[in-house]
């Protein structure tokens, strides 16, 4: 697998490709301005041809490497906008069956549409960023810090073409505008959000932090990993048709060195194309850097379900961790590590809430 | 009242000021990089104590003036990340009249924090960029163009100085963080709305288009038109807590050369100063650019609301307009323009969908 990222070295920031687990140094190597920046967006700007070309010119390329020692890996594009999706079907019916236990699990829309809301670009930051314990209002409402601090495993998808405003993307030409595939953990405050989200939804329960995998795998390394899934039940409106299909990738939960949930990205209801096709049927554009998140992605069984609050089901089942230890809800010095085959890996340990901050 | 924003004349984008009806050229002027460029943000990026300097040297200032015929207003700022608020009393108790007929109007938690979400930040536009009528699943679903397309008169609040992730703003000093106003018409499409948004908020029926006002004026041109509000009930945890204050604002809301609506900013039951401390109280940073809207500003009589769902209430009593001609919500052709007593105005005329969008 090739990747991208931005690397610093002897304190400069630039473009680098992850090969084989070496780290070439393109900004050297390939002598073009898109390289030697600090982030990776000019390069994703420049369309699927260039990508193409250069993944072609990287394979081959007898560049200087850096030792992965040696390099710091940063955050590896500027973040337009970030949508989150909600597009997991065993997610949505999960968290339905939580908190509306006596209704039908589903919302009406869920199957007609890739739900999805706006979350805040400017606290993405890049993995090993540690979190600190937000503070809030939580149920009550009382001040404090929260009380059941829990992780989403999500992948993520990065635009590298933009779109006009007032045109939409149709569904055939959306992969055309995205760049590549990152590892996302949404960090979640689910006490804060419990009491925030009616009517608008979440907001401070989730835009404290949202840790992304430092290198970009872009769709061309995918290709071969796209499977068949279900058919959409009912079929989806034309704007939203396609074979249906997914990406084959497995995933995992690392709590504190212990493996705590294994599922795959296949088990995505709604594919990228959609997602694209979807948010911008409105004539919303897209920017170079916009981030669309998966949302939770959980599969059929207990143990492949991506947070917490579906793991501990909703706390009343705490998980097991060797030594006897268990959770429920992060504690201060935890640390998550989420992981994709072939994809690398996403982490951040948690820092206690900082005390006083009120007056 | 002088205002701030960004000016293109012989082709070549830079900051200039509005003063008493004559835009100076602050390029030319005032001779600092910072008001070279295509937006604000460098200049608002240098905190309180510039920006006063910058105050009263422009005050005195013999400089270039550009005829306002001459140079067209440009988009003021780079906008960040856009959060709307829903900080009026008013919209919120009629909104909840209108679709919780049965229930008490306000949700539990509107009295005791500012409710916001994230809205699109890549589609805000300057006054006067058309806005194309959006399509996308109405409730059945069915696709098509929204048939209830509407206005949202707000203020909205640019960040000058940005914040640290992880600590939050201390509401005696957010208004530290906060650079200027503009006028915001957040257009919504009512159906596409009400059927996506459960349970995670608004998404296509926003984030279409965001238009904003092309002058913003700084806090400190506001600071004479503080007035006390009304005590808050019940009084907000202490992070919150301050003496109730609004800006005395009066705002109105033209359709088609018609005023339909006169309000005023001092309807807001939640400060600017609440709005920040809130936003960062989970540890969220600011950044240079970032918008806080008010969400729709609405005053207790029927002609101080502040959209047409409110205005025409939920389309069931029509707007009379001149000449025997109604609106509940808005037609192709339709021009509105907000204003704001010293503000400015934002305009924007709504196009006709694009037909042929889907497949």
């Amino acid at each position: 697998v090739i990747a991208y990222g931005v690397v610093r070295e002897s304190g400069r920031a630039r473009v680098g490709a992850l090969v084989d687990g070496r780290v070439l140094d393109l900004a050297a190597a390939l002598e073009d301005e898109v390289f030697g920046g600090p982030s990776l967006n000019p390069f994703m700007a420049r369309g699927p041809g260039f990508w193409r070309e250069t993944h072609a010119r990287v394979k081959e390329l007898d560049a200087p490497v850096m030792a992965p020692d040696d390099v710091e890996p940063l955050m590896p594009f500027e973040v337009a906008d970030y949508v989150d999706f909600f597009s997991s079907l065993h997610h949505a019916t999960n968290m339905g069956r939580m908190f509306r236990p006596d209704a039908e699990p589903l919302l009406p829309n869920w199957r007609h549409l890739p739900v999805a809301y706006h979350g805040r670009s400017g606290t993405v930051v890049p993995s090993g960023t540690p979190v600190r314990r937000p503070c809030g209002q939580r149920p009550g409402p009382e001040y404090g810090p929260s009380l059941r601090l829990d992780i989403e495993l999500e992948a993520g998808f990065v635009v590298g073409v933009p779109s006009a405003l007032g045109e939409p993307v149709p569904l055939e030409r959306a992969l055309d505008h995205v760049f590549g595939m990152v590892l996302v953990n949404d960090w979640s405050a689910r006490d804060i959000q419990a009491w925030e989200y009616q009517p608008l939804g979440p907001f401070l329960g989730k835009s404290f932090a949202t840790s992304v995998s430092p290198w970009v795998v872009p769709l061309t390394e995918l290709d071969g990993r796209r499977a068949s899934t279900a058919p959409q039940e009912p079929e989806p409106l034309p704007y939203l048709r396609e074979q249906p299909w997914a990406y084959d990738i497995a995933l995992e939960v690392e709590l504190n060195g212990t493996v705590i949930a294994r599922t795959n990205a296949r088990h995505l209801y709604w594919s990228i194309a959609q997602q694209v096709a979807h948010l911008t049927v409105n004539g919303a554009s897209l920017r170079t850097g916009d981030l669309l998140a998966t949302g939770t992605i959980s599969g059929p069984s207990p143990e492949s379900r991506g947070s917490l609050i579906e793991l501990s089901w909703n706390g009343q089942e705490p998980i097991e961790l060797p030594g006897g230890d268990t959770r429920t809800f992060l504690e201060d010095g935890d640390e998550v590590v989420l992981r994709g085959d072939g994809i690398g890996e996403v982490r951040g340990r948690i820092e206690p809430a900082r005390l006083g901050a009120t007056r």
